[in-house]
């Protein structure tokens, strides 16, 4: 018997190896001589830096960068085993955690950290780069990180725009030639889940701004000068990125990346799914586990366990998912691949203890569905 | 594919056969033209006239008897749909909670009611009655019951002894010359899950008195009067029971249904097995399902889910026992018959939360395990 572990984390009990260790320690208990291929999973979101460097054997880099306001923060990223790709959070340089919630005004933060890091990576040589954009502090359109990296923005008087969203409204024009240019041929492959654009109303500024401290006047000001941003990239790189799907994740990081490097959105999971080669992992699997903390209809949208069952159900191969929580629309994912979905509660208790008996949970389940797998033959 | 549902109650949360309908619903998204045999089951105690009541079509009767301590109650038994079969609980009619705690007193408390329900039952022409005895008010050796069947226990003066265990150290002799004629015929098996000798440091007045009011004088002298209460037994009927286990049941009434009656005593669940002819149902089944509101290492001691799993293991029909706490030494179940251990929650939720999505949860869980087989084929 092969099975595939391939779960993500359950979110504050256990890493998405833990439980993939958890699941095969109760498949042990049914099939002591299966073969269980740990795959930890993760969506481009939180954890996903930690399951790619445990699943390739990488390590983890730290980087002294510019945080949100200009201060230092030291950012983490993840190098692969390979030593050629380096898989990061935009949020380790730039994201709202970093800004005290009285200090936060996407008008002055920047995403300069962010350049920074990836501009760390590339002096590691790395040929690839997976960024993860989410929980971002900024509301700048990437102009920060392309500052990091060489881009000058310039008013009309030819100065150097400062840094921060509530700047753009003066932008001028740029400059690239001083762009790194080692960024011709590094992929830049951005995970990316939200589907807003980078103007209007459901535009960064409008959805996301607020919660990064923006006040309606601010988040005016912040999608005018976006919208104006769009349009000098569109004269001078003949690119329009206003209404791109995506353009807006980030604080428009989205947008920026887009503009200028070779990037190209994509769902996070899939992306991860490409670069730890899970197609070729669960290829003769009798199984495959997956998993979450909590699984519900939304999981239809890019969370791991839906990413692992499309790809399972392309092989024919069965594929149960665990969850400590299924939520509301759960019964969806059964027209979507998914073989059965199984809650590992072994009692009510409070969440802090479900939190914490989460791998014994997932252990109990997994060998009872290994026990009902086994009985059949 | 054929289903045998049978369950116990999930406690405060769904009856038998709720939980059986329940299980139903989910296996039909599955397998819509699935055979599901509907078998609400118990173990003896709590549910047990409901399920055999609600599986047989047989109807509630109500009956005014004499409570623990002489007042009027109104007690419940079932008649089963044939007519020929009553299904009792002894605590129906002398149950702890009919006594107010500050009025418990095992010296008074009789089973003279338990008597009068049989005798009821005889009336509508019974001729088996299966009585489940457990949580009693009393510790009066069954005399009370023996009493209102008919049997006069008299004291040296030949003067009948009043209600009580509190009266037995009197006995000096008694009559059985009008003791219904009827049980000479009609056949009681009890279902008793507790092991308890009549006397003796394991014996019911030292267990269970104190749970009924007794005080440890009140104590020692139950224990000698159940001793005497043997011994005289022993010297007119040459049946010793006092170190029959199970004879100390529900204050000694196991001892006085095996002097005086027609009766025997067994494990709840299989009488209940071998009343509904479980047995019968399962053959040809693909699978069995089964479940309490809990399991776990104490289910092996005659609760519900075990009696089943030992004889669907016995036919070799795989078994799924589902609950919504799965305890410590569940596991153990694993050796004894049990396919797969599946818990019902989904979700972190209060007990009251649990109790009340009992029945959506059992539909899910069942549903993803019918997945789990309809994948396999």
């Amino acid at each position: 018997m092969k099975f595939v572990l391939a779960p993500d984390s359950f979110k504050e009990s256990m890493s998405a190896e833990k439980a993939a260790l958890a699941m095969e320690a109760g498949i042990r208990k049914v099939f002591p001589d299966a073969i269980c291929e740990i795959v930890p999973m993760a969506d481009g979101g939180e954890g996903t830096v930690e399951s790619l460097v445990s699943l390739t054997k990488g390590k983890m880099i730290e980087a002294e960068v510019t945080g949100p306001l200009g201060d230092k923060v030291l950012a983490h990223y993840g190098l692969l085993g390979d030593g050629l790709v380096a898989v990061m959070e935009m949020a380790s340089a730039s994201g709202l955690p970093l800004v005290k919630p009285e200090d936060r005004n996407p008008l002055l933060t920047t995403t300069y950290g962010t350049g920074e890091m990836i501009k760390h990576a590339l002096d590691l040589g790395v040929s690839r780069i997976l960024l993860g954009i989410g929980g971002s502090a900024t509301n700048d359109g990437g102009s920060g990180m392309l500052q990091a990296l060489g881009v000058s923005f310039k008013d009309k008087e030819g100065v150097d725009l400062p840094r921060g969203g509530g700047a753009l409204g003066r932008l001028h024009t740029f400059d690239v030639s001083e762009l790194d240019p080692r960024l011709a041929t590094v992929k830049i492959d951005v995970a990316c889940d939200v589907s807003n654009p980078l103007v209007g109303e459901n535009g960064v500024s409008v959805i996301f701004g607020p919660q990064k401290g923006a006040t309606p006047e601010m988040v005016e000001q912040l999608d005018q000068n976006l919208a104006h941003y769009a349009k000098v990239i569109e004269t001078l790189l003949a690119k329009n990125i206003s209404d791109i799907e995506g353009a807006g994740a980030a604080g428009g990081l989205g947008a920026g990346l887009l503009a200028f490097l070779n990037a190209e959105l994509k769902k996070g999971v899939d992306l991860v799914i490409d670069y730890i080669s899970l197609e070729d992992r669960i290829i003769g699997a009798d199984y495959v586990f997956t998993g979450e903390g909590s699984i519900d209809g939304q999981t239809l949208f890019g969370k791991t366990p839906y990413g692992v069952a499309k790809l399972a159900q392309k092989h024919g191969i069965p594929v149960v998912a665990f969850a400590g929580r299924i939520g509301e629309g759960a019964e969806k994912l059964y027209e979507h691949g998914f073989t059965s979905i199984v809650g590992i509660l072994r009692g009510v208790c409070s969440l802090e203890d479900a939190l914490k008996q989460g791998e014994e949970n997932l252990t109990f389940a997994a060998e009872s569905v290994a026990r009902m797998i086994e009985r059949r033959g």
